[in-house]
């Protein structure tokens, strides 16, 4: 069986690797249009903020590596051009000879990932406007700061990738201004917890521009200057445009495979697409929450391993089946730590939910142990008593709640079952009675108030 | 009704508290032997190390706070001497003024706690010879260290007392020798992990005496020598003897309240001793193992404050049902976390299960984010899949697994389930596949290979 995968960062990687483990006699090929195979997207902000010291912290792996230790050929600069998906071959172009030849294949995998999003304004196509997507692209901001010094930024959207780039860049002694359509920072999130994020990047000296967007970006190179809707002006040394990315799907879209409502190509539970033997893994494709069973793109590392490594397993015949996603989210600013996963309130209304929401705020761990304040919000459905979702703003502690949480959410579990969870303290690490098991009893209070009869035990 | 609570520690105000809550009009009274009310057991170590700075911190609360907040009675230094379980009355002494007076009750609660084991060994009553069970047990160790300026002691006993006090005297710059009896430091854990706590320990500079233990204890108090069973002999300042505790049941088994086959209270899952309105929580009281549904007795802070709310919603007839334990527990030794939740293989062989065992060594978070080995061993049913057990000693986010751990584990969880959580990846907090779900992938793999056609998806 000869096994053709087109991308070579998490999903591709993933899915060469799982699929040479069940099957060591398969060909396995993977074309690369970039010169960087496998490396942490995650890590870039990081990287640019000189927290991460060499590139090949990430960029750990090469194709070498991938030749000795699972036998996988991976062509860098090697761009796929078209698909032909009932002859069964590739049209690659080898990006450095300029030679165009065709590959066949039997199994096909599509990890073709995704792109920044390029907002039509003028004068986004001048060279201080950057983005953050690859390695390369990273590079390009580095050596921008490297060379020109700046001292103030603007970086458009307020996702975590734009505040881990507020971070890193505040960091780096430049000053930060964020502009935001939204009349709040991280969409994703509701208002009310946003309101903490906000007043802590406030805090921190970043500047906030809510409820705007950029119209125009004008000026010489040594003096931009952002024009915002409002009419506003912001001179700027440089700007990071995160406002956020799309999949990567003209190939597949061109080959006649069905691409989903929510613009990314859509996939079975074994990630297969609507052609046989082709595949999509990684953030080109289509996931699903298994809170609501509807497909949602959700682009994120984690689930670009996972998919990939389940299409490694499909190409096989193997069972394995994705379950779908919580859409769960952590970051960190500064010293903030903000989480978040399942049902938002304003989604969880949306999906029509009767709800009851907390606000439950506790220390992370022992007072006398350095424990800080953290928030939790929790949203359940008021008639089943199932949590929907939680978001958490804290210092320390908040990636254990949140995983926590997912796995509690993953279960089914009711509000009431946190109180009983047999969960570890010791003063270093947590309160006797643990903000989980808090934001499970204040739930169930809140129902028990609302309709005192349904509680069940 | 008159609700009269004995103790008030942990479970004892845990169930004054929630009473309150669900009744505005009982009389509640708490008779309390010591004179410290609601203290942090679990902080003690750290006091006499000086991490804590207050004697406030580990005690926040007095009765006056109770009184005030919760219009609960506290009488401390009150010593009850007999239930009378038909009568529905006490005996009670009043320790500083002697006077001995009854007092009836509606509802009784025993909250009893535990004591210190004390070994039966020649000069165990020596007054160099401590125990850390309460704050005074804390502050003679304390005051002992202020005026001796002791350089060595002898810890007896390697469970987490013993070895979190190991820490706090190591740093305050004394000479520390464990005296184990079992053959292995942290008799509950497997010994092929405790063998990395070990290494860890004589790296610290930590002497270990295994498979030993204390015969006599002799010597002029400045000339203290422990003398061993093997017939060694060690010279010490200060004996800290951390070999156990045992519940305080003698009010208990003589009013004729039954005692459990652990020797702790029987108690159901309202808490509800075998008569009639009198209930037992906290450490005087039995568990059970929501994995065998045996009783077990293993008494931690975290399940007093379970079993004490259980307790105050169950004296309004409330429906809350305890839901036992995993036995899970944690604790810090210098810079290492060690936790343990379920059962742990040896466990798992003594119930009957076949199991299949990993021992998966992973990063806790990227590695060019600071990312250190942990060691994850988890023990699953070789038949069902079902997840029985996991130890891990790591240094950073091993509190956050082993909750994710114990939460999937009540719920059921499969080690195929593990790989599909939707856990929250950045690199400061993780790696794009958490060390939780490669334990699950190993340990699913490990039973593929014995038992290939029984793997259900």
């Amino acid at each position: 069986m000869k096994i053709v995968i087109i991308g070579a960062v998490a999903a591709g990687t993933s899915a060469a690797a799982k699929a040479r483990r069940n099957d060591d006699q398969a060909k396995i090929i993977i074309f690369e249009k970039d010169m960087d195979i496998s490396y942490s997207g995650c890590g870039l902000p990081y990287y640019i903020g000189n927290k991460v010291k060499d590139r090949e912290e990430i960029v750990p792996r090469d194709s070498d590596y991938f030749k000795k230790k699972y036998n996988v050929d991976i062509f860098t600069r090697h761009e796929v051009l078209n698909i032909d998906a009932i002859g069964k071959k590739l049209t690659v172009k080898n990006l450095i000879t300029n030679e165009i030849f065709l590959e066949e294949f039997d199994k096909l995998v599509i990890a073709t990932g995704a792109s920044a999003v390029v907002p039509n304004i003028a004068g986004i196509d001048r060279p201080n406007v950057f983005y953050l997507r690859n390695v390369q692209s990273a590079d390009k901001i580095k050596n921008f700061i490297n060379k020109n010094n700046p001292s103030k930024v603007v970086i458009v959207g307020s996702g975590f990738i734009g505040l881990e780039m507020t971070e890193n860049l505040k960091e780096l002694g430049i000053d930060v201004t964020i502009v935001e359509l939204a009349t709040q920072v991280m969409p994703a999130m509701d208002s009310d917890m946003a309101l903490y994020v906000e007043k802590y990047l406030k805090e921190k000296d970043i500047k906030l521009v809510l409820g705007d967007s950029v119209a125009a970006i004008e000026g010489e190179i040594s003096s931009t200057k952002v024009i915002l809707s409002s009419g506003n002006k912001i001179e700027t040394d440089f700007i990071i445009c995160a406002v956020g990315i799309k999949p990567n799907i003209k190939l597949a879209k061109n080959a006649g495979i069905e691409i989903g409502e929510t613009g990314a190509i859509k996939v079975n539970k074994k990630m297969l697409t609507s052609v046989e033997d082709i595949y999509a893994c990684g953030d080109c494709s289509e996931s699903y929450s298994c809170l609501t069973e509807k497909n949602i793109y959700r682009p994120l590392g984690s689930t670009a391993n996972k998919t990939g490594r389940i299409v490694g397993e499909a190409l096989n015949g193997g069972n394995l089946e994705f379950r779908g996603i919580l859409g769960t989210g952590i970051f960190k600013v500064f010293d903030k730590a903000i989480a978040y996963t399942g049902l938002s309130e304003k989604e969880a209304l949306k999906e029509g939910y009767e709800i009851v929401v907390c606000h439950n705020i506790k220390i992370d761990k022992a007072t006398y142990y350095g424990g800080q304040e953290m928030i939790i919000k929790g949203v359940a459905d008021k008639n089943t008593g199932r949590l929907l979702g939680i978001q958490i703003v804290g210092n320390s502690g908040v990636d254990k709640r949140i995983d926590v949480f997912v796995t509690a959410i993953t279960f089914g579990a009711k509000v009431q079952d946190l109180f009983h969870l047999d969960l570890a303290y010791a003063p270093p690490f947590s309160t006797a009675k643990d903000p989980v098991m808090y934001t499970g009893m204040i739930l169930e209070n809140e129902i028990i108030k609302l309709s005192p009869t349904k509680m069940e035990y």
